[in-house]
């Protein structure tokens, strides 16, 4: 899906909300264990329920591979599911790569390269710590989109991605600026938390046209209508993820009926927002 | 396998070499195409070949993944036939991990809890960037070990990571300074590449006791003269990876004895480096 067609569909749904597919076996409602794939019909409920209120779907990669081969089972499913509604949401794999150039380009096949590994994913996200050769080989794929970690929503964001360098840059903005030398508003975007909200302006004074992966609204506490404030542009800009808050709304045999009614308070916020700003 | 299982086995093999498993299919001799899992059957005679010299093997996780449910069957049965030699090398799943902190400890479980995901490494490696929630998810699993990127061997390592901050601190610097308060030498190693190798000795006053992970010696340039001199403590304190220059000496059938040429040859002088400097 190239940026385009992502803008048209924010609008179009009046949204820029991001599920993230955090399926953790041990939190799902008991009465899924009985079938085959639980983590699977899970993520089918959760998607059906949730769609007209999503533009984007972020399985997080760890909560799959935590569980052996039976996981990236339950992950294959879910994303040729999502192959079947590939027009109605862009999908992010939450996977946090990169390392030298050649080991890159075998990450990238691994998310992008449906015929090598099976998985065609829009997006992924990718550590900056390893410098251009460990994003670059991500790029050469043509529409997908590089996601990279700028200022992320943990506490452990203040160890290293806050200090600053001798001229005062801190190390989430040199990250930002050296950055996008390598891809374009067309093909990355970047992590910033939502618990980082007033640094969100900051952030767009360097990125004026980037996509912003936001994570932190929900569960993590970050606020929609700062994020909105400080990092929403004429295109939006901002796709917002929320995870346990959606999946997890509740426990029981209603928790697909819960997750569509989370799904859909975010989203009439977001379109109130949206309209504020003039995009819709 | 703990810190002095660890050295022991260094003394007793009088090598410190590490074989990368980058089991590249595009690469590996034409005629293992034709068995069951080429993947599998080539790492069978590269770990047969290379055993007696080598302490330990790191799968790179990307040239699994690249090939789908495929890739993780072949790295699954490596693991498995390297559990039967599990007392004689230490083995390393090279996958750049980290995330906030519920969702490492699912990255954790995916490496070192067996009965969850089939994997039971001893050491994972993992980036850096979002701090110390990120990382200490796989220190609380006994007896396993993180090895964190420090200084990596690409050329994008100067990208950000030999950034200083206002006192001059480099960040890698600072990654290793700040990382000893999560973890000990007894669990904790780093990343630094041998094309840094005049920076070894700057990391070693930093870290005069951790183990070092040194990859970039062969295919990459780094020389092991050179990472001895300024990286080798009383306990050896290093593990130096190679990859490529082992796995691919020879194209053809006779691949295994040339990878054992290569490793015989990396331990021969391993071993004269071991005795200058008194280990053994």
């Amino acid at each position: 899906m190239d940026r385009n067609q992502l803008i048209n569909l924010i609008k179009q749904k009046q949204s820029f909300l991001c599920v993230g597919l955090d399926s953790d076996l041990s939190k799902i409602p008991q009465h899924l264990l009985d079938s085959d794939d639980p983590v699977f019909e899970f993520n089918r409920r959760i998607i059906d329920a949730t769609l007209p209120f999503t533009v984007a779907y972020k399985p997080n990669l760890a909560f799959y591979e935590s569980r052996g081969a039976a996981g990236m089972r339950s992950l294959l499913k879910t994303m040729d599911y999502l192959e079947t509604v590939k027009d109605e949401c862009f999908t992010i794999a939450d996977a946090k790569r990169g390392d030298i150039g050649n080991t890159s380009t075998q990450y990238a096949r691994a998310f992008f390269d449906k015929a090598s590994s099976g998985f065609d994913f829009d997006a992924v996200t990718v550590a900056p710590y390893m410098g251009e050769d460990s994003v670059s080989p991500f790029l050469a794929f043509e529409n997908k989109w590089v996601i990279l970690l700028a200022l992320t929503s943990n506490k452990g964001a203040f160890d290293f991605q806050t200090t600053g360098d001798p001229e005062g840059q801190k190390l989430f903005a040199r990250v930002l600026t050296t950055s996008q030398q390598w891809g374009s508003p067309a093909n990355m975007m970047y992590v910033v938390g939502a618990t980082r909200a007033t640094m969100l302006a900051e952030v767009r004074q360097l990125v004026p046209d980037h996509f912003l992966l936001v994570p932190g609204v929900g569960a993590q506490g970050g606020s929609l209508a700062e994020v909105a404030q400080y990092g929403m542009t004429h295109d939006c800009g901002l796709l917002v993820n929320a995870s346990r808050s959606i999946l997890f709304a509740s426990a029981d045999e209603d928790f697909a009926v819960k997750a569509a009614a989370e799904a859909g308070s975010m989203q009439a916020e977001m379109k109130q927002l949206m309209m504020l700003k003039g995009i819709i």
